[in-house]
């Protein structure tokens, strides 16, 4: 699946990431008016109401992006019905031939992370049936416990054709509190980064990038810098462009020489761009999709300025 | 919340926490027979069997256990149907009166653990109606991402009385790859451990512990002692008793000198005791439950033996 993403940033020539993370703030009126209709003010109609906002998004970026991100979280807040939605989602994305990385940060011992990699990149087993469920592409990974927490997902990723982020510098503000401890004379950042690109090494694809990828956020430029250059082989998923503050000239050393091996998410900057005023005077709310697609091709220009 | 699991501690006089981690071939044929009848062999057939055997399970031992801890991977791995089984779950045991420990180890930035926040132990907002979503007590994090990942639950803690155990040396044998590096003259887990005491210094109870507690393994004894010595008012959630391979006397140091301090979790030891030699000469497949309650007794009495 790194390859197919590889060639999917090639052919659109875009590096850009859709994060899917509806918040109902973000949602056109007209949309909430009618899922509330039919399910009212509830968590259902809430669900609803982000399975068609997200629809929408895709009909209007498909064509011009790699890969959606939707994050779990958003759905999962809203209990069974919410769930439903994130797989919804993922279905509808993969109609449209988008390659989904399904952004969860589970972590767990072997026996349980099992059934993650069964639930969410395999196939679960009811007797003799076997089931796929939440069908995502890639899915982030929290690598506190070690290795044999990331383990149980590669089976799955060879016999699905599937693959992994691993967190190891995540882009909110106090990732330093834990990351950039020093261990030895390095940080502990660098250490994670340089396990994962070990455990990536027997994973590698035509493409020269591992299934096992890396999260490294765009809002720590120095450190996106460092961790390149210890990880030659390994994909960057690189959130906090955007709302969070990090620019374009921040990630373009998470880049090789060739303008690959990194994948820039952004999610409220696009899937609620009608509400910010660069967008607003040009789309109405019902073009709202429409917006979204013009901050993609912002996105994609700004990104590709530095590359 | 905290006063309240040590108040049931004491009231039971017993330490242990079934784990609620079901898995097919841990099921009686007799009811995955009737699930099975009704919702076929689909995920919906499994996740209606893990419920019906957990509230067997559950009116088994609430009398004399404080608290259970489902294990969400095993519900998330069958979808939409499998996180109701989750919720249905916690309803069911949170009727007899049990504290609940949600295992969902998540961690996430601030403004997505917010949403996460929100769907276990708080509230979700849709327009002006509130929802109680999964209504765990406790839930379990990861603490990779630093404090800004840990304090968007803290509102509700406080709010509706919640808690959580941050993982700091996990049970897995792997554990150490990460969590035993040294960082200066100490270790990692050691590192974290007194991060978390620091994070929860804050938030002390009357029983004189505080909201957050910690994750620490059972399989680590003398890592237990350290940890127990750097965090006096950090309460312990012990996994990795019996079927992982940890005795009694292994996870004596996790407690304090009054005999509080932890609680162990036991999850195949106890909900597929019914299948282990000691107990299907007493028990027939048909009396699990019962062999459940034996298993229970049978680990108060291993657990107290050594405090």
């Amino acid at each position: 699946m790194i390859d197919t993403l590889v060639r999917k940033i090639k052919e659109t020539n875009n590096p850009t990431v859709v994060g899917l993370d509806p918040r109902l703030n973000f949602i056109p009126e007209h949309i909430k008016t009618e899922a509330y209709e039919t399910y009212g003010k509830t968590p259902e109609g809430a669900s609803k109401a982000f399975l068609a906002f997200n629809k929408e998004i895709i009909d209007a970026t498909y064509d011009i992006i790699p890969a959606v991100k939707p994050q779990v979280a958003m759905y999962e807040q809203f209990g069974a019905v919410g769930m439903q939605a994130y797989i919804d989602t993922i279905a509808y994305a993969k109609e449209k031939g988008l390659v989904i990385i399904g952004d969860i940060k589970r972590s767990d011992i072997a026996s349980t992370a099992e059934n993650y990699s069964d639930g969410h990149i395999g196939r679960v087993q009811v007797e003799e049936e076997q089931y796929e469920i939440y069908k995502e592409d890639f899915i982030t990974l929290n690598p506190y416990l070690g290795f044999d927490s990331i383990d149980p997902y590669m089976g799955n990723c060879v016999k699905y054709d599937k693959g992994m982020f691993v967190l190891v510098k995540t882009s909110n503000p106090n990732s330093g509190e834990v990351q950039d401890i020093m261990v030895g004379d390095e940080h502990l950042y660098e250490y994670m980064g340089k396990l994962v690109a070990k455990w990536g090494s027997d994973y590698l694809g035509e493409s020269g990038y591992s299934r096992i990828g890396a999260v490294v956020g765009a809002t720590h430029p120095e450190q996106g810098k460092v961790l390149r250059a210890h990880m030659p082989n390994t994909y960057f998923l690189v959130p906090g462009y955007g709302a969070q503050g990090a620019t374009a000239a921040d990630l373009a050393g998470c880049f090789n020489k060739d303008g690959l091996g990194a994948i820039v998410n952004s999610s409220r900057g696009i899937i609620a761009a009608y509400k910010k005023d660069t967008y607003s005077k040009t789309f109405s709310e019902k073009d709202f999709a429409q917006a979204s697609r013009q901050a993609v091709l912002d996105m994609k220009a700004d990104l590709t300025s530095v590359l």
